[in-house]
This record gives structure tokens, sequence and C-alpha cells, in this order.
């Protein structure tokens, strides 16, 4: 794999955050990856993520097509965090939303909003 | 604290994840959040975090002078993730950088670069 990548216990498993940016710099999601899907994402330019709910590796789109073409992979200086840019296909939100990121703090309470990423 | 929000078991702690951009949109670090580290970046506008190697609450640039102020919050569909805007005085990332992503994978090793927020 990547040399000196840093995966921590996340939810039990060995994990790896993946903050996912279109090509306009909008965070489109936030996500885990093990191994298996960091491996997947690079030798087929899709987006894979494991997720904690299901104890499952998913490729992102393979049940609502709204799949992502990877552009770039960033880390960071710890390396234990990927910024992927991606080409989001349709929306990034399992509830139809571009963005994930469609609630915003206001006096204490989060409240729908798509301002984030208009 | 904010109701709904979900946070994970990582190494050992109750933590959150926070998403840190600029008002370019530029994605400065990730970081984690305890309920406290939340709870003061809320009151004072400062954004504070847990350090998972230190084992503590740290405010942003309280050594460095590099603190972040908070403008915007907003939260992703599952509440488990923050993604915070924030006004970044100098720079975000301790090695001297103005974002913590300062590396790119290139042939499957990740090279010093500064193109992703330039």
């Amino acid at each position: 794999m990547i040399e000196g990548l840093k995966f921590r216990e996340i939810d039990g498993e060995r994990l790896i955050v993946a903050v996912v940016c279109d090509e306009n710099k909008n965070v489109l999601m936030v996500a885990f990856m093990n191994e298996e899907a960091l491996k997947k994402t690079l030798e087929t330019g899709y987006m894979h993520y494991y997720s904690t709910s299901r104890k499952k590796l998913w490729k992102k789109g393979e049940e609502s097509g709204n799949y992502q073409k990877l552009i770039k992979v960033y880390a960071d200086c710890d390396k234990d965090c990927l910024l992927f840019i991606v080409k989001q296909h349709g929306n990034a939100c399992h509830e139809g939303y571009y963005s994930c990121f469609h609630y915003k703090l206001e006096n204490g309470k989060f409240v729908l909003t798509e301002e984030y990423y208009k």
C-alpha cells in the first residue's frame, strides 16, 4: 500500500478519513476507507468506501448511479487524512442533495440549507 | 449539547470529525473534537480540537498564533461530521504551509505540492 499512511481505530476497524470535494472545491461528503477501499479506489478510478454501519466495502454509486470519478488525491501533513477531488455524477448525498453538508447551525440547531455549495 | 450529533469511537475516545475550510473553500485541515472541544469552539468563536496523540483539548493557534475564527458551521446528513468555515490567521499547518493538504499522490507516492490551495 502507500507508504506512511496512518489508519486509525475507528468504531473497531482500521480506517482513514476521506474528505471528498468536487472540482469547484465544494466538500461533497466525508467517509471512511479501509485499506481495501483505498486500493479499489486507486485501481478502478472510482470512489470506494468502508461502511461502518454495514461493515463492508461499498462502491459509491453502485446502487444510486451517483458514482464519483477520481481526479486527484491529496494527503495532509500527518498522513492520517485523505482529500479526494472527484467528478460527481448526480448527487453525492443519498437524501437527494448535491452535497451531504446541507445542514447549517443556527441558534444551536441544525437547519436545512443548501447555501454552502450553491 | 447539540441534538442528534453522532460521536464515534476513535482511538478510544468519543469524537467527531471536523473538516475546516477557509472562506474560499480551501480545505485547511481535518481534526477531531470531543464534546468539550465543540462546546469551547461554539462558546468562544475560536476553533478548539481534541488531540488524540496528546490526549487533551487544544485551542488552535494557542502556541503558534495561527488561530482560526469561526464563521459558520455545517453538518452532514448523518450528523457524524462537521464542516467549519473559518478565517485562518497565518498558516493552518504546523509545518508552515497554508493548508495541511500539501501532499499529492503521484505514481503511488505522496509528493510535496501546494497546488491544491493556490
